[in-house]
């Protein structure tokens, strides 16, 4: 093993100002606890930015990391490669669901090719996302029958994600959100889980976009043999062999955050295998991240527990593409916005408890 | 029993409309299914609203109906009644959650004194809510020892409410969120729902705002001897004898919005005893109430079960207020947008499954 000798530090979550706005939470105009995990979200959001008061997040983004699988070939999908640069260009275009919720939450939409298969994306006639072409390589090999990609490779993709968290952060971002597009990608997400948690393929294996039974057999005969083949427990090994391009972009992103404190909204299954990833290499990220719903995705149990995430909701989601994320970062903006503009017992002459 | 022999008529669902929507959903450029309960919202709106294809709400507005409770005498709250009037302010002069809440989600904020207590409410020098006084009576009786109101006052109450549904639908409003205030009120909501299910208080009694153990001790006796003395079964009786002019008043906004095609969103708690008053009032208003948050306090989940409503996200929140709707409001406005504005798989030039 030559895994990178040290990563650029992460700041350590500030204990102090978190600590501060849990103090303030006192305060407001509300019995103490009334708002449940809504201001809990706003203590993380102080304790990672590092700083009380804090104001809310006005620039929020949404990085979508978009790439194919090899092991497509293996008919793990219903849904042909292709659609990946289709639905590229549909978020470009504003069309899709992520297009949607980014826009009904004010929430900036960066669309990033870190392997897309397809030779040219689809032409959009008005942009409404921003677009980067940042593609490692034309999309992953088959992780049944050869490693995904490099270990090089690996870091690069996961260089593509750092550079955006860096790109977001000096641009004034102040909050992440991940998410992903990339037919074949569940089935390269639980092949990491099952390496990194050691869980069976028939337990983290699902539907995905809706195979039916004789996919979901096909599927977890893919990734057991993929584990066979490769035997991945270093967590930059099993991105390498079993991963994908875009998953190690997630990670990057993840950990680029962190590096910078702009903590950064998870997904679903396919962005908490990057979580997964980037706490296994960079453990103080886990503070920095925040899980916004239980996909209906299989795996994602397994996910959550390994990363001891519970997330915000679950509305029987399975899309990706960071919808989950949009609606979180809603619900964080709102936390923190409570914290900020709520009025106290003393400024709102309001009797406090007896 | 003189329960009045007919309500005003309450439109039945579209069924025609709502397969619409649901046969469109299975063109729109995601995996069948994978919005989740986001598709289930889109589809409900369009059936309620009948209609398809449905524009997502552009107005949507929360009445927060306040009103005191002879009750508190009994010691049922660490609050003093006297905060009803000043949470009261608080929400006209936008310091309180729900004022937060409403104007991040673009929310119009109605608040409506249905039987405030205290005879003057602290004035507010710029006011961010529109207000309306309809007190039916300075607070209800102690339901411990009298009935709370005359069924002549809680038919009033009802009233108030469906004012003000009608008045949101003649001026536009196209959904409704039911929030309330109301020292005391998790007592009488208790109550309401014990005599309506047939619980027990010791399994419906919950800490409201945060009453200790002896306080909880002494909320269930009050509901129990309440419940001894008045032994009310009828809908309309129990929210005389044991409820709150705020449960009557939203009540009466549920049966308004869906005689006039508008949905209402049901906040927690107490809001959740009135849908149950309103719907043993009238059965078919149940179609048109989209429940929101499973509430920590304890009832919560018997008043689920009796509704057979699944709240849509638990966050631990029990603030009342109507800050639950007004997240919830949020999430049927991306509900329907997403089924608005999303590309279909034709559209978009997007393969479909294979």
């Amino acid at each position: 093993m030559n895994e990178p000798k040290s990563w650029a530090p992460v700041p350590a979550f500030d204990e102090g100002a978190a600590a501060k706005a849990r103090a303030h939470q006192e305060q407001l105009t509300k019995p103490p606890g009334s708002l449940g995990r809504l201001e809990e979200l706003a203590v993380f959001y102080a304790g990672t930015r590092g700083m009380f008061p804090v104001a809310p997040p006005a620039r929020a983004r949404i990085c979508v990391f978009a790439a194919d699988h090899g092991v497509t070939v293996e008919g793990v999908s219903p849904y042909p490669s292709s659609v990946t640069a289709a639905m590229v260009s549909n978020f470009v275009a504003g069309g899709a669901a992520i297009s949607v919720l980014a826009r009904q939450h004010d929430i900036e939409l960066r669309v990033v090719d870190v392997g897309i298969a397809t030779a040219e994306l689809p032409p959009v006639a008005a942009p409404k996302a921003a677009f980067a072409a940042h593609a490692v390589r034309p999309g992953t090999g088959n992780l049944r029958r050869e490693v995904a990609m490099t270990r090089d490779e690996a870091l690069r993709a996961i260089n593509v994600g750092a550079l955006q968290a860096g790109l977001a952060a000096g641009e004034g971002v102040e909050l992440l959100g991940a998410g992903e597009m990339g037919i074949g990608n569940t089935t390269a997400a639980a092949a990491v889980v099952c390496a990194l948690t050691g869980k069976e393929p028939d337990v983290v294996v699902g539907r995905g976009t809706g195979v039916d039974a004789a996919g979901l057999a096909r599927k977890i005969a893919v990734v057991r043999d993929a584990l066979d083949l490769h035997r991945p427990t270093e967590p930059l090994e099993a991105l390498a062999a079993v991963g994908g391009l875009e998953i190690a972009a997630m990670a990057g992103l993840m950990i680029g955050g962190a590096q910078q404190r702009v903590p950064v909204v998870v997904d679903g299954f396919i962005s908490g295998a990057a979580a997964l990833v980037a706490t296994r290499l960079v453990p103080g990220v886990r503070d920095y991240l925040c899980f916004s719903h239980l996909s209906a995705e299989r795996g994602h149990r397994v996910v959550c527990d390994a990363l001891d995430a519970r997330p915000l909701f679950d509305l029987g989601m399975r899309l990706g593409e960071g919808t989950g994320a949009a609606l979180a970062i809603s619900l964080l903006r709102a936390a923190v916005r409570l914290q900020s503009e709520m009025a106290t017992f003393a400024s709102a002459n309001v009797a406090n408890r007896e």
